[in-house]
């Protein structure tokens, strides 16, 4: 067992930029990784929505970048061990093979995208198949696009779409869309937003990049071939909190309820990052956080 | 006069970062700057801790990879012109010269430090003199310095210097702190931290960088010269919302309040950046707040 000033759970954008800030306020910093470094930013190939970088970026390049600005840090440790269990009130953390306490903790465990679970969506992922159009729709000016999903995100996205893609089919499998009735109001009067109701997609096709979605009308059993260069999935986001349940406040899907200065209902525990109930999900959104975390954790350690 | 979707009042780093993701949602959008692009940014020289820039980059090269991120939108104007006075209910912004319409703005004022006024202190800006130990501090790794002012900003940095600095000395011109106790307490316990009450600086002195402040003793009238390489200026921050004021919910200090959703108590207005009163005032939490006000922005054009 090792004792830390503070530890870090998750390594995405969030945990990366509260170990920089770590790494600079002085703390002897353990971030714990279960996976690989960026999270699922990796998903998306080119990052070209992150202020101040100019030319866009790989985002395994901007992943990089950050650990290298960390690993300057002789008080940031970073171990590649999958969180099992926490105790806040004992201040320790469980992994599969140790356990670790800290003064404090950051949570920025991310969230994963819900997935359709349907044939060519492995396949075609970063090739057409995206669960972002802030971060991708660009990259679809002019083409035609499906999107898929029934609720706010889904019909904000496809109207975020409509505005550069010549087309846009919003395809969703019941027979009304969950999304807010303005939002929906605002749909009916966008002409290149056709709805497709009662439907889901059965596979995603192509060569190198998407050309096709299969889709099935789930009253007629029809099937339908729809041309498309872009298939943008929201069916959701799952927060990865699991482990957390019962142990601090969540909304009703698992996501971390906390105030603007990250803290959580638990003393000496902040969260940041995709975990988190917030209005917009994003790379600079989530380093911001990790910022901001740290600094309210240090003025809490100040404080103590 | 020009109708705008959207008009973003300043252009630091919070006003950029809207204006970028302005320009890839599609809006036609006005950027109003009265100065230079990049705010008080452009008085840090390097810029080390900001996420996913890994060798640090000189402050006036990150505002130039902003400007050229947003460049490439013909949907995004920039103008430098200074606005006098603002009419949300008509949803007018006047300049010198022009006047401007929009269904949406958004806030992006920013701050200017407070200045001491003392000689030395504008020559040796950048060669010494910094007013953001989170920014500038690591340059002074195991170097002497001096901090200035007695509120809970001044000591927290003092503290925060403290960790590597090989010795802060914290001069106040009063005869205590009015840092809360719990910070003082710390300070206390921190041997490396020397406490020059009832003192004020006179003059920064130096060659190419500083070299001595010389103070005064205001009971004794004493003067003392202090050898630091730097002078970290904790005297406040006032945000540039002068022309909001009556028109806008504030605190007693001007700065803009607003909720998670960078909301402030204007109908379409959105505020971001340092302009706002919130807990960390940095470049990349500026940046998050600016994508925050757009995506916000969007939202309500979208419902309306």
């Amino acid at each position: 067992m090792v004792r830390y000033d503070v530890i870090i759970i998750g390594a995405g954008p969030a945990g990366l930029s509260a170990a920089l800030y770590a790494g600079r306020a002085g703390f002897n910093t353990l971030v714990l990784e279960r996976m690989v470094l960026g999270g699922r930013v990796i998903l998306t190939e080119k990052i070209e929505n992150y202020p101040g970088i100019d030319k866009g970026i790989l985002s395994t390049d901007l992943i990089k970048n950050m650990e290298v600005q960390i690993r300057q840090f002789d008080n940031v440790d970073i171990l590649f061990e999958d969180v099992k269990a926490v105790d806040f009130n004992l201040k320790k953390v469980f992994t599969e093979k140790n356990y670790y306490e800290a003064e404090g903790f950051i949570i920025a465990v991310g969230a994963k995208e819900k997935r359709l679970n349907v044939k060519g969506e492995k396949e075609f992922l970063g090739k057409g198949v995206s669960y972002c159009a802030i971060c991708d729709g660009p990259l679809y000016k002019n083409k035609e696009v499906v999107v898929v999903g029934g609720g706010d995100s889904a019909v904000e996205e496809a109207l975020y779409l409509s505005r550069f893609c010549s087309k846009v089919r919003l395809i969703h499998r019941r027979d009304k869309f969950r999304a807010s009735r303005i939002l929906q109001e605002r749909l009916q009067k966008t002409s290149n937003v056709e709805q497709i109701l009662n439907s889901i997609i059965l596979e995603i096709k192509g060569d190198k990049q998407v050309k096709e979605v299969l889709i099935k009308d789930v009253i007629s059993e029809d099937l339908q071939s729809i041309q498309c260069s872009g298939v943008f999935i929201y069916v959701g986001i799952e927060p990865n909190t699991d482990f957390l349940k019962g142990l601090i406040n969540m909304d009703e899907y698992g996501f971390i309820l906390t105030d603007e200065n990250m803290a959580t209902s638990c003393e000496a525990v902040f969260a940041c990052g995709d975990c988190r109930r917030k209005s917009l999900y994003q790379i600079i959104t989530a380093c911001a956080e990790g910022a901001i975390a740290l600094n309210s954790l240090q003025g809490y350690l100040l404080k103590k």
